[in-house]
């Protein structure tokens, strides 16, 4: 009979068997089918882990033995026996499953020394000192990770030697101190266990395997799998290798290399090793390591072989690798590969590079950069070299990555009139309303107390593509005095300079050095390669020509949504606004939309233009009535005297606009449905805007938006006055246009019945901010009180503001575009929320067949590698 | 070859045939057949109106020739030809689909007059001015209806002959005045038209019959047929019937009458007649009907025929019947029967007495009922006999039904002191919040001037059976002269008497009687058999012992829904209630619950005991913990005081629970993540009641409901805490209880993962308030803004607030109902929201399986008789 292979000795496998020997012991047998010295040693399958699991923690028949052979094997290849008195054979147990994952059992390091062995080793290797060393650090390793012994117990044995000799460092420690240490922890072992310390090495080797299988389960580790979304690995592998040293003397060490530099991805050897050392003292600091390159004067046979075993495995993985070798007495060992980490720019100068170098293809090359890791690119930052002299003086949310330094502004005005003097500034505000626009658009940054990820300002400010940090609880500001305070009592004061750090969330006092972002090279060439293979298309959101040009600048194909309502604040705006909202009869209402209809139109034929004839959709105004109104007692003063009303009429006015739940109020194309006459205003305008481009030989067609529907009834009711003002237009000019007319799906129930509401859409954009709200019961403003919470409990894996819910809110966008595609097959499906430049987001919306994804213009590129992921992917 | 029959004569058609012969058509017919004296005639039937419009406008083959034919056998009928000079026969032209439908065109008389027959008519009648008067009238409403000239046209005619002549009304006409008043007609047709009136009676007949068509697609009769959701019917039908005339002279009259009092339902002859008069006089108002028994002693032979038919006509319909008659020189002809509309009381009492009679049966009398018309019974209303001397001096929405008269007073508080001396108080605010409940639970009624049907107030004295007014625009409040001003002017002070009419919205300055419903006798003979037919469980919202007696009496079989955070606002515990709320540390908040637990623990008791072992189901705290902090400056100071702490910090913490849409908020199961010992406080109260009543020989099972539940997460992690809650309190006392832990399902998310949220639930209580506001995105406190204005624009067809959207978040419902039901299939599931005492709502939940309604006490007996008609309709 046959009997089913549970442990693979580690030339018997390779990479490719990542599932059942884990990504560390597929590797570890690839290096060794490739001829790459490494220690031998064998892994035990994931298999084995599931069924111990399944059998009730128990091992499938077979497994004992199997073990038992392949540490025959391995004794008899290095001629040596674990547990021998004389010349014990010494292995390291770690865990290694199909993903790295942090939260399981690690590393077991000396397994097979006794109160005996150690002293044959001590023999053997002529190092009494390396003999106990090794002892102890085993039994303090075995104790805390297999017996599970609080590592400050052994930890507080180790300082009290030190602490009778007067010594600081491990080090220092000699012989006789080692024993005791030893003596000591076996005592600790004794006291928490009730029992020795193991002395049996084969009784270890099973502790420690089981220990590995055990940490399978433990909370931290399925936490960590729920949280990575790690789903459907068989368990972990167990690899026993046999041990190699780096600190048995000068000609030993150990090091870390990387085939190219993680941090700028060009092509050069990059690591750096320590001398009779190791790996843990590397991490401990207490000496400092030399660069990889040193060692080719120490020792230049290892050198030698170290280049061309590095040249081997990348050339061999084609990706650049981290890479953890020993040298034993001048023998070099290589003990681990893996892909290496990278920075941005590394990753898109590697990827880049080595299709370039024919080393891997272009597809290849797309799926190597994370889109998320643009972000690092696509902004202004804080010059490295110059961080080690500045100081943190607090720290928010990172809402909008970038880099501002400017001096501190408490008020919007101010800002926008010191900006127009040209200094620079940044605007720092409690929280910031639609009324700080003007403000936000002349600072460099934006710098809140109070607000989340999803806050106003955080949501303006990454539109806007400027720095913001948000919600800096850190800071407590005085509007009076004009200064703000941080926790550490450090005081800011108007017009003293600041550095805001957008992407880390970090507020510096002073200025500190900033660089631009290079988006040529490489970066260039990834995105035109992304372009190739992705199929959905790429919007921005914009609501300037100056948003519009920056997001054409990285790629957009027109604007997914315009919002008009902002360029309803600008200061020659905002009063014929005001007027309109205080009208008393349609007729006032009409005059004062009459003011505002030419600067509409001016709005508009500067978006066509900069989007050069690419779609532009507009979204009629959406918020309610009474953001537009002033909130301060001053400036409603000055309202009412601008108007000529009584500013007893005004609070009334205002008074009556107030909501308990505006976001849930009146708005959207319910204020058109109650006042047809300011959609009027916006048709008219986006007409006229359209036909004045195209009578200058472009080829608009404008999309008309009509936001926030619930029923079909109400598209259809403001479709028809729509087309019934397009067609008044059209008839005065003697003019003909195409345009199409569509809506938002962002209401639940408008996804609940989209088959209605596509009989009379054109269009469908998913607006998945507000769905998102309304789905969840969630108030984007609101959050903070609760979700910081929900996601640190587990309740939330993310916060579905910044990633789409495919499990709920997803299922409504899919259930729309189906019920919207059955009624019209070709119906243009995009996604305009925050979601739009969202990776995973991205990659939901080509799953479900949209047209488009839309996002604010810093997100493009990130879209756009998203959308050819997705592409390559599925 | 046979010809498809599209005319019908009154002897060939049976009631049975009202899809083809309309309503009036087949009753026409069926009183035919019955042997009733009914003017002859005959019926074009619904398939010619669809024919019509399917064919473009044309009549199909075959119906021209059809209507010549009973034409003429008419004509044979009568011994009269239509048109002819010296005798002609008169017809009626009338619509009539199978539901009645106003919005049609509807009726024209005498057609077959013209200027030459109308000289035959005077002669043959002996009746000169009978026979002008009869073409003017003709004209007059042929020119109207059929041509579609304005009805003012006609009557400037008619006014300046009566100017002329200095006469008030038109029976003073003589027959020179009514000539000249049929020549100034033919001159406004000819104005208005640019021909003649059509003299040709059979181009008179078809005119008429194209227009009963051509009504059947007007605006008005589709937005009828919208409205009212009639469907799938063909169309109109048309009835051509020989004229008789009540105003041929004091042998003829005319009048209407029923089988039983449509007002009381008791079983005798009512109705009035007019003698020598048309219908339209008896309508006009001029001269006064005599009540219909008079009619024995004018016309004895004549009377005792009405009696013999209409108690025929009743038992054949087996319903109390509305029938119209004409007596013609002697000679009793019926021109309609029909079902007779009747009040709520008579509905109960003709249902109850036919089956008592032998009439119908148990179920036919359950469907004879409209679930809503009972409302009318259940509570107090004002005494018809007072309301002719009482004066109403505003109007707003009938929020909550019933009577309340009492003294005005303007504080919630103030309301509370002076109930309690025994003065009866109705509370006016311009709208109310929770701290208004002491003086709302005091009041007899409640009166607001702001809010809608579905407004705090509103919602609240539903739920306590309380009269209410809401959003009574009319009024001005002015809280510090303590007084209120209607639009008239009408000032009422502070402490003076008004009377509400909570069923139509009335406010009356003074006292009018009042008079108590009375549920025994037929009304609980009803109810009896209702509950014998359904399937579908009637439970109650309840918050106090009081309510639940109340529903109880109402026949609630349990409680579905407790709203525990109404038991807060009490005097004696809101003190504790904030104290818990501005806690700093969490041993501050379980000092403060503390103080709470006792409270709530016989709270529950008291509604255990109440419920007599029924289930009751109990959420757990669910509004924003800032709906329980004062609101006004005094509040405050008094507060911090109480609280020993500045008001400067419960200001900060007040501003700092403040939100932006609290509906989205900080609030249900999301206050019980942040703060778990709020949740255990009241399942320890929750648990211990329960223990006590069961020690006392009860055997309550508690239903734990967690509020507000989005995600399985949050569920299964409050489940977790209640259950570990509950073992503590179980094995503290060494007792054993059964209970259920189950959720609220009012997130549109949380039905869209209502499977996953199954697997930790026990039961499902569907929250349609909530999730249709953010299923519509609707904010129930803002809707006032707009909804209104769709409702009248008919964008949406009813209130969903108030009748449950089927289309949109029905389909959450139902996909809610099938994904839980697909995990465990007997979970239980029911609804708590506004809509569990709707009768339409009721069906629906039937339909889709809901094991159980609840609604507020007052819609209990409404909810059973609804739950019988769905059993018996589905």
């Amino acid at each position: 009979m046959t009997e089913k292979k549970f442990v693979y000795f580690f030339n018997e496998g390779k990479k490719e068997m990542k599932e059942l020997l884990g990504g560390k012991g597929a590797n570890l047998a690839e290096m060794t089918g490739l001829g790459v010295p490494v220690p031998p040693g064998f892994t035990i399958t994931t298999e084995v882990c599931d069924l111990f699991y399944k059998n009730n923690l128990s091992y499938p028949e077979g497994v004992k033995e199997q073990v038992q052979e392949n540490l025959s094997k391995l004794e008899d290849k290095m001629g040596k026996k674990l547990g021998e008195e004389a010349d014990p054979l010494l292995v390291s147990v770690r865990s290694g499953a199909a993903s790295s994952m942090p939260g399981m059992m690690d590393t077991i390091l000396n397994l097979g020394l006794n109160d005996k062995s150690v002293v044959g080793l001590a023999t053997k290797t002529n190092n009494e000192r390396f003999a106990w060393d090794a002892y102890r650090r085993f039994i303090q390793m075995f104790g805390n990770v297999v017996m599970g012994i609080k590592h400050d117990k052994f930890e507080k044995v180790l300082e009290s030697v030190k602490e009778a000799k007067n010594i600081h460092y491990d080090n220092e420690l000699d012989i006789a101190d080692l024993k005791k240490v030893v003596e000591g922890y076996k005592v600790v072992v004794k006291e928490e266990k009730g029992k020795e310390f193991p002395q049996n090495p084969i009784e270890q080797l099973w502790m420690a395997i089981d220990a590995v299988f055990g940490s399978w389960n433990n909370d931290r580790a399925i936490l960590y799998r729920r949280l990575n979304d790690i789903r459907g690995l068989l368990g972990t592998a167990v690899n026993v290798q046999s041990m190699v040293f780096g600190n048995m003397g000068e000609t030993s060490g150990t090091g870390v290399c990387f085939s190219r530099d993680p941090s700028t991805g060009e092509r050069k050897f990059y690591g750096e090793y320590l001398m009779n050392a190791q790996g843990e003292d590397v991490v401990a600091g207490i000496r400092t390591p030399q660069p990889i390159t040193a060692l080719e004067q120490g020792m230049p046979q290892a050198y030698k072989e170290l280049v061309e075993i590095k040249d081997k495995l990348e050339a061999h993985y084609k990706d650049m690798q981290d890479m953890e070798f020993t040298i034993q007495e001048g023998k070099l060992f290589f003990l681990q590969t893996r892909n290496g980490k990278r920075t941005a720019a590394a990753a898109v100068r590697t990827a880049v590079e080595m299709v370039e170098e024919g080393l891997i293809d272009e597809k290849t090359a797309i799926l190597r950069v994370e889109p998320n890791q643009l972000n690092q690119l696509l902004h202004k930052r804080l010059d490295p070299k110059s961080l080690a002299e500045s100081k943190v003086i607090a720290t928010g949310l990172p809402a909008s990555p970038g880099a501002a330094v400017g001096k501190v502004v408490f008020d919007a005005v101010e800002a926008a009139e010191l900006a127009e003097t040209g200094e620079k500034v940044v605007l720092v505000r409690t929280e910031t309303s639609p009324e700080d626009l003007i403000g936000m658009n002349a600072a460099q940054g934006i710098l809140t107390a109070r607000g989340g990820m999803t806050s106003h300002a955080a949501v303006v400010a990454r539109g806007m593509g400027k720095c913001c940090i948000a919600g800096c609880g850190d800071i407590t500001i005085n509007e009076e005095t004009k200064e703000f305070k941080t926790k550490d009592g450090i005081v800011v004061k108007d017009g003293e300079f600041i550095t805001l750090d957008g992407s880390e969330g970090n507020v510096y006092v002073g200025k500190v050095a900033v660089v631009d972002p290079d988006l040529s090279g490489n970066f260039a060439k990834l995105m035109e390669w992304s372009d190739k293979y992705r199929t959905l298309k790429v919007r921005t959101n914009a609501d300037t020509p100056f948003d519009a040009q920056v997001a054409r600048k990285f790629g957009a194909e027109g604007i997914g949504l315009c919002r008009t309502e902002h360029m309803f604040f600008a200061e020659d705006r905002i009063t014929p606004m005001r007027e309109m909202i205080v009208s008393r009869t349609v007729e006032q209402r009409e005059k004062a939309l009459a003011k505002l209809l030419p600067m509409q139109r001016s709005d508009f034929i500067g978006l066509f233009k900069a989007m050069e004839g690419d779609p532009v959709t507009i979204r009629l105004l959406d918020p309610p009535l009474h953001e537009f109104l002033p909130k301060e007692e001053a400036e409603k003063e000055k309202l009412a005297k601008e108007l000529g009303i009584a500013l007893s009429e005004l609070e009334e006015i205002t008074e009556k606009l107030h909501e308990q739940n505006p976001m849930l109020g009146h708005r959207g194309c319910r204020l058109a449905v109650t006042y047809p006459e300011i959609l009027k205003m916006q048709v008219r305008a986006i007409i006229e805007a359209a036909l004045d481009v195209n009578s200058n030989g472009m080829n608009v067609v404008p999309e008309i938006m009509i936001p926030l529907v619930g029923t079909s009834e109400e598209l259809k009711y403001l479709k028809d006055i729509s087309i019934q003002t397009i067609e008044e237009v059209l008839a005065g000019k003697g003019a003909h246009i195409e345009y199409k007319i569509g809506t938002m799906i962002e209401i639940p129930r408008a996804a609940l019945i989209a088959d209605k509401i596509a009989e009379h859409a054109e269009f469908f954009s998913f607006g998945t901010n507000d769905l998102t709200q309304m789905t969840f019961g969630y108030s984007r403003d609101d959050v903070g009180t609760f979700v910081p919470d929900y996601i640190k409990k587990g309740i939330l894996e993310k916060d579905p503001f910044q990633v789409l819910d495919q499990t709920g809110v997803g299922q409504l966008v899919e259930m729309a575009a189906k019920k919207g595609r059955s009624v019209k097959p070709n119906l243009k499906l995009g996604i305009c929320g925050e979601h739009g430049g969202e990776p995973s987001s991205v990659e939901f919306c080509h799953r479900i067949g949209l047209t488009y994804v839309s996002c604010s213009p810093y997100r493009v590129p990130i879209a756009r590698l998203a959308a050819a992921h997705a592409a390559l992917k599925n």
